[in-house]
């Protein structure tokens, strides 16, 4: 196969750990002789679709520029929640992602996201294949804070946003225990379906802290009686209560407890309403307790792109998934997204693979029955031991007078394809 | 004079730095002759009238301990916000005060906090005083986030929170950006009567970031139809603006604009609403873009909490004020607080000096209006001059598998004085 392009698209959600998986790709394509550039597409499909297209070869020039990269959190190519459309239009849609393709002389093309950008590239890819086109390959990299992703033992982003939930929570407790007035601390978390990042709360106490009492997952029906019932028990046991909670949790007929009546987005998602403040209303009414203080603390987006409490094992991971998905694509693999394996847990081993993306494109992976406690709030030791290697490690972020430094692209530099045959 | 017994308390609202003070008082107190045993009260003053005393020189053995406590956010000693009543009902505390500190034969007491707890040790310091005893002192060691202690250059705590602050407005900016439609992201910081913190949230610019666009200080009366002309006039520059706001920030006429119509508090505070929802309100009423995303986002606790982003400069300054208010102490100084004195920005340097306590309490010092910048929506370089020392160095926070260690003080090993004599 005679030398192509390549380009790398970043979608959905930002995390801490996305960029990393870039410059994992950006790595080996460099030291590869099938391929001659690596192109960026600024917000994702949508962005390929506009032609805004920047030359990252030409712009990360220096060993700190990748340091730094690795370190800088949401996309730095930007994202996009543009969805392809089922039918004509979605072909239409294809032919001219083909014709874009052949434009820039690409034959390599990398998308890296979750569910919803597994599908997009899937559907890509599947493209390519109907029209029997084999110098283009289509290569999935995993990432969400979500962790939801099937056929991966977790996904790069899940980690360091694990890490932000947990350490900040345990500071929360401290900071929620120093008054002698009893108080309940209510922390949304973020998880529409999956409680992978709620449950992560749990590791506070391997900070020696109490905290969080109870955690409430998407994956079992939310009832307010029982709440009111729960917490009521944990404030006669202690002074202080604090409650992790997915922004996702729903009774048993499946409404949310957030739900805003909202319209939903491309990809069906409603927009949610805040948990925390929902509950706290609850407790007011239900639950009165001479001053009691009620604090509702939503982490916002901070817990994906709080970057200064990355956890380093999950940058590596996400490093080698792009670089992996290179390699793979070198090897002309294509409608495959790269998974982590786990093959031990102590001391903390994976190996990498590859799974069909027709098998994970649109299916959430939630956390299993058998890892949340009898009484629905509260995880179980195999989730602990599931969740702490993904934690570990502090990521060697590079701090200037105390104030962190970023990578960023020039999304201005838009190339002529002309220049790049 | 006599050996005698050490006790030490901490009030007011919750910090990074709190403890390192702490640390330091221990320091120089362990070392002294003149002190017996280093006590602490458990939950400031209501603990010390409680006698909820506990022995700080018995828990606190290996070099570890103090290494953690210096890192430990939010007051290892808990805190109160009760306050000592005037007239007759004041000064039968006062007797009271007196004799739980012949019980327990203390000679030394420190008191740490901001503003109201300054009040509170200044009185007990001037009831000595008028009860001609001296061989007690009261000496104040400053803390507050809010920064808005007089006679002192800044106060430990704040640098920690403006580093906080900083880094995550940087963090939330990268995260912010990552869509093409335009977006608006409202954050809200600490500060209802000064606006040190929210103006510090200017050194995301060290970190190459945007923003914010625009800051508004509770110094600046708010007016509702210029934020959303000049929230409009960056909208045409450009598509994503931050904007930092102070909780605080109130019209004209002084009404807060988060005025949850609520009662105040002890010590006359008032308990403030949402500022950034609010302003989402506002903004959807008054400025209607099409698919404008506005996020308002509270830091909530973490920003004075969140010790994983502790400067390392304010941990030492804290140490310092902790260590010379013991060793002003025991100089037989009383009635005063310590305060840290900058001589020079670039390099930056301070000298630690006293002032009297009379002239501190309840005195709160505002940023200066030459600091703003004339539209009321910015500060100037030399408000970021003043800051960029303060958020200077990485705390080396103990991290184990990913997450922080703390100290805790055991609260329930409460001492019986007669073995302390």
């Amino acid at each position: 196969m005679a030398k192509k392009n390549m380009i790398i698209a970043q979608s959905g959600g930002p995390s801490s750990a996305i960029n990393a998986s870039i410059c994992g790709a950006i790595s080996r394509a460099i030291a590869a002789d099938e391929i001659g550039h690596v192109f960026g597409a600024v917000n994702g499909m949508q962005g390929l679709l506009d032609r805004k297209i920047i030359c990252i070869d030409e712009q990360m020039i220096k060993t700190e520029d990748f340091d730094m990269l690795i370190h800088t959190p949401a996309q730095a190519l930007g994202s996009s929640r543009y969805k392809i459309p089922q039918g004509p239009d979605g072909d239409a849609v294809f032919e001219q992602i083909l014709e874009i393709l052949r434009e820039y002389n690409i034959g390599y093309f990398f998308y890296n996201g979750g569910n919803d950008s597994m599908d997009t590239v899937n559907r890509v890819a599947n493209f390519l294949k109907e029209k029997n086109i084999d110098d283009i390959v289509a290569v999935g990299i995993p990432k969400t804070i979500d962790n939801d992703l099937m056929f991966t033992d977790h996904t790069p982003g899940f980690g360091s946003a694990a890490r932000y939930v947990a350490t900040s929570i345990a500071e929360l407790e401290l900071d929620s225990g120093v008054y002698p007035n009893p108080g309940v601390t209510i922390v949304e978390i973020m998880g529409r379906n999956a409680g992978w990042l709620t449950a992560a709360s749990v590791l506070a106490k391997d900070s020696g802290s109490t905290a969080p009492d109870l955690i409430y997952l998407p994956e079992v029906a939310f009832s307010k009686d029982k709440f009111i019932e729960q917490l009521g028990a944990k404030l006669e046991e202690k002074k202080h209560v604090l409650v992790a909670v997915s922004e996702g949790i729903r009774d048993k007929d499946g409404v949310y407890l957030a739900d805003t009546g909202a319209a939903v987005d491309m990809f069906g998602h409603k927009t949610l309403g805040g948990v925390a403040t929902e509950l706290e209303k609850l407790i007011k009414e239900k639950l009165p307790i001479d001053k009691l203080k009620i604090r509702p603390v939503q982490f916002s987006t901070l817990q994906r792109a709080g970057a200064h409490l990355a956890s380093d094992t999950d940058l590596k991971e996400s490093f080698q998934c792009g670089f992996r998905a290179v390699e793979a694509g070198i090897a002309g693999k294509t409608a495959i997204m790269i998974t982590i394996n786990r093959t031990s847990d102590e001391p903390y081993l994976v190996k990498y693979d590859e799974a069909p993306l027709n098998n994970i494109a649109n299916a959430e992976k939630e956390v299993p029955a058998e890892w949340i406690t009898e009484d629905g709030a509260g995880v179980t030791q195999d989730m602990v031991t599931y969740l702490r290697p993904l934690v570990s490690g502090e990521a060697s972020e590079k701090f200037v007078a105390g104030l962190p430094q970023f990578f960023r692209f020039d999304w201005t530099k838009i190339i002529n394809p002309a220049d790049y045959k």
